[in-house]
């Protein structure tokens, strides 16, 4: 029976899992709305894995996601804002059914499923950001995760890039999801549209900012639509200030960028590379390869897989 | 014999070197102007390594400091805008001595001079800032440097905290050293002097922006001046930026700071704090402690030691 892997990623809005063998393919992949309490949500947890278990004979463990700081080496959850888990010793809770459970963040694992199966493969050290309604990211050295001292280690949603910028939920200010996310481009989408009602985009959106979305931002500019794209050069002169600060700061051999607007970074690519170049000290880093994710929405459930088949 | 090693700290402006025994107790501490060609700076360092060799029975290698971006793994100067060595394979070079010569930047080998002798000792994973003209930083972690995939990790002072902000000498813009570093503290008092001449701190500098120091500030704000205050305020703000942003990134047991200001930092700590409360967003992370170094300009030789002794 060759080895499985029981990979769950649980979100704020939804929870998906999935079998994953020892050559990282997905199965049986499914999803329910995550549930709001505590209780409710433990329960749909337990009757996964036990219902998983007694269908999956080769299950070797279960591997999470979550949503949340995750202090891997004892398995805590040590804050989750979006889901009812702080506190919780998530690791030993699951590990009642009788399989091991390892339990690690979300964006964390979406960098090591690039390892295994994405654009990080055959690289030892590379850092992935998230780039989607927040940010986030992950390090990979010496062929595995880095955490830090307790598992808080690539928290690059909240790098300051705009110091006395504008204030984020983390209750700092300037940080770079404030400026480098859906959520940034949606917003600079809003601010030009209500500032400029009467040019083309503005008219796109019928004068009405309520109406911007990163898909329709997106549209417009891959049809040439001149003030969309200049919206994709303002988010990619910010991620870029984020991406060269942080090869700065690792010297990396690649960056990958994965999340939920990965698939329209093409349009910011240009304006993110200029920064780079600009910021980059060591003239060697300056075109460091910054790969877009493939993995799409996967890349999370590949890692969580990683913790348990690649030990 | 005991073991002993030659420590070299090679700067723009000065080269000091001495002898470091294996508890990392220095002596014969020397000092000479850095020459300023590639060839009569060769020349000297071939001369320091032949005399020492000379001289010291139990002299197992040397180790090297260099103001510049170096790839240790082969020894070479990749650029060095204050020393004429861009593209010297040093190590080579001055290991036709006869010795095992091992070459890093210099504020790599300060922090990790605190992990050998300093406030590292007894941790694993840290970050040291070197607070100075400019900003530099180093990264231990399981008890070793942490260099990145050639080298060029750790340019702490080359995270942007301040997009778009002022340039810095390396081409970018709002780089943590021209907001949090030596130089950023008298530029603050020069601009304050100059808008406010009459002020008791523009009286304290006759109204001259020349006059300014960052001796004469630290001076006036421990005399409880409160504009000086006020500018050491400012100092702390934009580095408890930085720091923040870098714990993050890192989690980090411990942050050092060290460098030429690192004794005035007293003066900035409670607004560095304030900033790292409000930007770590691990609660653990909020209280990391932050002890100033107090090897004051020795931590890079002791460094530069443990290259050779640490093995």
């Amino acid at each position: 029976m060759p080895d499985q892997a029981l990979a769950i990623d649980l979100g704020g809005t939804k929870t998906s899992w999935a079998l994953a063998d020892s050559e990282y393919r997905l199965s049986d992949r499914q999803e329910i709305l995550t549930p709001k309490s505590t209780e409710e949500l433990l329960s749909a947890l337990h009757q996964i894995i036990k219902d998983t278990k007694s269908a999956t004979p080769g299950l070797r463990g279960v591997g999470i996601g979550v949503a949340g700081l995750v202090d891997f080496a004892d398995g805590t959850i040590v804050a989750s804002p979006n889901l009812p888990l702080n506190g919780i010793h998530l690791a030993d809770e699951l590990g009642s059914d009788g399989l091991e459970c390892f339990v690690d963040n979300d964006a964390n694992l979406a960098v090591l499923g690039e390892l295994y199966a994405g654009a990080g493969q055959g690289h030892k050290l590379f850092i992935g950001l998230t780039v989607g309604t927040g940010g986030g990211g992950g390090i990979i050295a010496e062929g595995g995760l880095w955490r830090g001292s307790r598992g808080g280690a690539a928290e690059f949603g909240h790098i300051v890039v705009d110091g006395g910028g504008i204030p984020c939920a983390c209750g700092s200010r300037g940080c770079l999801e404030q400026m480098a996310s859906g959520t940034a481009l949606e917003r600079f989408g809003r601010e030009y549209v209500t500032a400029n009602p009467t040019t083309d985009l503005g008219a796109l959106f019928a004068s009405d900012p309520a109406n911007v979305s990163g898909r329709k931002l997106a549209e417009a500019a891959r049809a040439g639509q001149e003030e969309a794209i200049a919206l994709f050069n303002e988010l990619g002169r910010w991620l870029g200030i984020g991406i060269g600060s942080l090869i700065n700061v690792f010297n990396p051999e690649i960056v990958i960028l994965g999340g939920g607007v990965a698939s329209s970074l093409d349009l910011a690519m240009e304006a993110i590379r200029g920064q780079v170049r600009e910021i980059a000290i060591d003239p060697r880093a300056k075109e460091t390869p910054l790969p877009l994710s493939t993995l799409e929405n996967t890349a999370g459930l590949i890692g969580a897989a990683g913790l348990v088949l690649d030990r």
